[in-house]
């Protein structure tokens, strides 16, 4: 390639304070070291968690950055030592990676990576603890080591998960982040069986993708609870066939949906992270044979509390990153489950814009209009 | 039978009061109503419990009362519906029933029967709200349906499982409650891996049986957690490999067994009951694939607690009773465990007395000296 081991200029949005609209800027990427990739991003979505970032409320503030990761893209060119990534490949980047080496990778359980799980403080590369990114020679700083805000990135070639180059980026790009981890969340983790009955706690994106894996499961019933009735209607197309809204009752949501069900839910999946939610999701699975799965997450300072009777009665917690996918041994085949017209992704993206419009992008997420909004790069 | 039909008088040890001694008096036992077994008892153990509803500190106090649940008999006589057990067939009581009918039982993952899980407060029969005990007319309470610190005691069908006639009833009466339960607490829930580390908190005979099951699943390390270092010596014997006392250390005991394993156990089992020790089994396995079971029952003020992001960390908590087994169904097996030689039950049995002696029996559970005491009914 032309462009390989050189510097390439191109059009980053960049984050230069908490809160304030990104600004498109001309941006400085420097060739991939090693075990790094250089990727040209096709098509980048918005998730909440740039958002949060962005907003640095209660979080380490890095500015200036490049926020950013849930996209696809080509490889453009590959640093030392990476071997299993040409120019050409298509990828999605992940914000937690896979070294293939430690312990959890493994492990066949975890994929909590000890080398490349996710750090959303640092805001350099692991290799050389230098950024990538510099306008007029001043660094810019990284985000979650994929920075998928620019049209040029370079990620860790542990972050990036190989798909099938038919896929089509505009919708893969979605398996990045959140669609991933809530449908990974009920398929990997709470596993429900044919007929059964699963309530999940909050109808974002993430909650959605997670009762898709409910339907995908053949769960029979399936409660949407969210403080918000709107919910209730796109959460039909992803399988809903009850919805509870807290606010509606004056008993605990947990004791409702117990009495719905006639001694609770066979599994819970919550999604929100707010530790209430977690204790009502838990609390109201079926004794016996009942698993909550907490995906949402919890304040620094939250505590989760409950009667350990509640879990003596055969009551099963986990929690789950990621949906337990492994980014670059499972997700090329999350992207074959839409290849097969099994996982449905169309209906999760909402909106498209032009990837000089993301501030409109971040409008709709803060207004908590849609679902995903995809961003095209070359417009 | 000679005795079918007919009311039996017997010998039962008969707690009259709150922790007063039991008395040896003679009781008449009716004969086994509908879905009833009538069992004559020759061995009987004695466990916690037994002693926990004696003192009546905190549970509700039903008196006068037969206790016992821990034994292993033969069917005297059957009640009308009673077509699984014939007269002559070796028995093991159980506390907790399984009426092969309801959601609990039908599911492969339960052994919480609506019917007849554990009722510690009932003094009498399901059937018909009566007891089955009088002495002079005067009414005997039961206890968890087994009541079987008597010659002869009358428990519902559903309570009893039919064990090989070979086996040594006075050596597998220990399986009715304690042992089965820490064991199948190891093998049916935590499930380590060969070669897995494994943390038992409470060293006692049910935490013993867990180590038992570890040792037996081919963990490689096996440390047993407790406040008295002299449990430690015994507890080698069940295959421990490390001892930890709380006490030693200043900080908390979960940071002390992540430091000792390179971040965490891969399964923990609490067998004490007490919260903190709960909270400190969760908190020490390992993240990405840790599994920490509860088998303690705890205070009814307890409160488990625990901040959420030790569970997103993919860490499961799992409750369990009578370590999973199904009475009828699952504790054949377990008999037949000790037949082949791969379970050893000797090595509990640290005491035996004449049934006469029963008081001894309390007094070595209350000096915390050995680990069961089995009692003989024909002496």
């Amino acid at each position: 390639m032309a462009t390989a081991g050189k510097v390439i200029k191109c059009k980053a949005a960049v984050a230069w304070e908490a809160g304030k609209p990104l600004s498109i800027e001309e941006v400085e990427v420097a060739p991939p070291q090693a075990m790094e990739v250089r990727v040209k991003i096709l098509y980048t979505a918005l998730c909440h968690t740039d958002v949060y970032f962005w907003e640095a409320k209660g979080q380490t503030p890095v500015f200036p950055r490049i926020l950013g990761h849930e996209a696809g893209g080509i490889v453009e060119s590959v640093g030392e030592g990476v071997t299993e990534l040409v120019p050409g490949d298509h990828v999605l980047p992940v914000f937690t990676g896979e070294c293939k080496d430690c312990a959890h990778c493994k492990s066949e359980e975890s994929n909590l990576c000890d080398l490349l799980r996710i750090n959303v403080d640092r805001g350099v590369m692991i290799g050389d603890g230098q950024s990538r990114f510099t306008i007029n020679g001043k660094e810019i700083f990284h985000f979650v080591g994929t920075s998928t805000f620019s049209e040029y990135t370079v990620i860790h070639v542990g972050c990036l998960a190989k798909i099938n180059p038919e896929a089509p980026l505009d919708k893969v790009c979605v398996l990045s982040c959140g669609i991933s981890t809530g449908l990974g969340a009920t398929l990997n983790v709470a596993k429900p069986k044919k007929g059964s009955t699963v309530a999940i706690f909050g109808l974002g994106a993430v909650g959605l993708a997670a009762m898709e894996g409910a339907k995908m499961a053949g769960a029979s019933r399936i409660i949407g609870v969210d403080l918000n009735p709107e919910k209730y209607e796109q959460a039909k197309k992803f399988g809903c066939t009850d919805f509870v809204n807290p606010k509606d009752h004056t008993k605990p949501v947990q004791e409702v949906l117990v009495e719905m069900t006639n001694g609770g839910v066979d599994r819970a999946v919550e999604c929100t992270g707010n530790v209430n939610a977690m204790i009502s999701a838990f609390e109201c699975v079926h004794d016996g044979w009942g698993v909550a799965v907490l995906v949402g997450v919890p304040h620094k300072e939250a505590v989760f509390k409950t009667h350990p009777m509640n879990f003596l009665n055969e009551r099963t917690l986990k929690g789950t990153f990621f949906g337990n996918y492994k980014p670059r041994t499972d997700l090329p085949e999350v992207v074959e489950m839409y290849m097969r017209k099994e996982l449905d992704l169309e209906k999760f993206i909402t909106h498209s814009v032009p990837f000089s419009q993301i501030n409109t992008a971040f409008d709709l997420m803060l207004k908590g209009e849609g679902l995903r909004c995809v961003m095209r790069m070359d417009e």
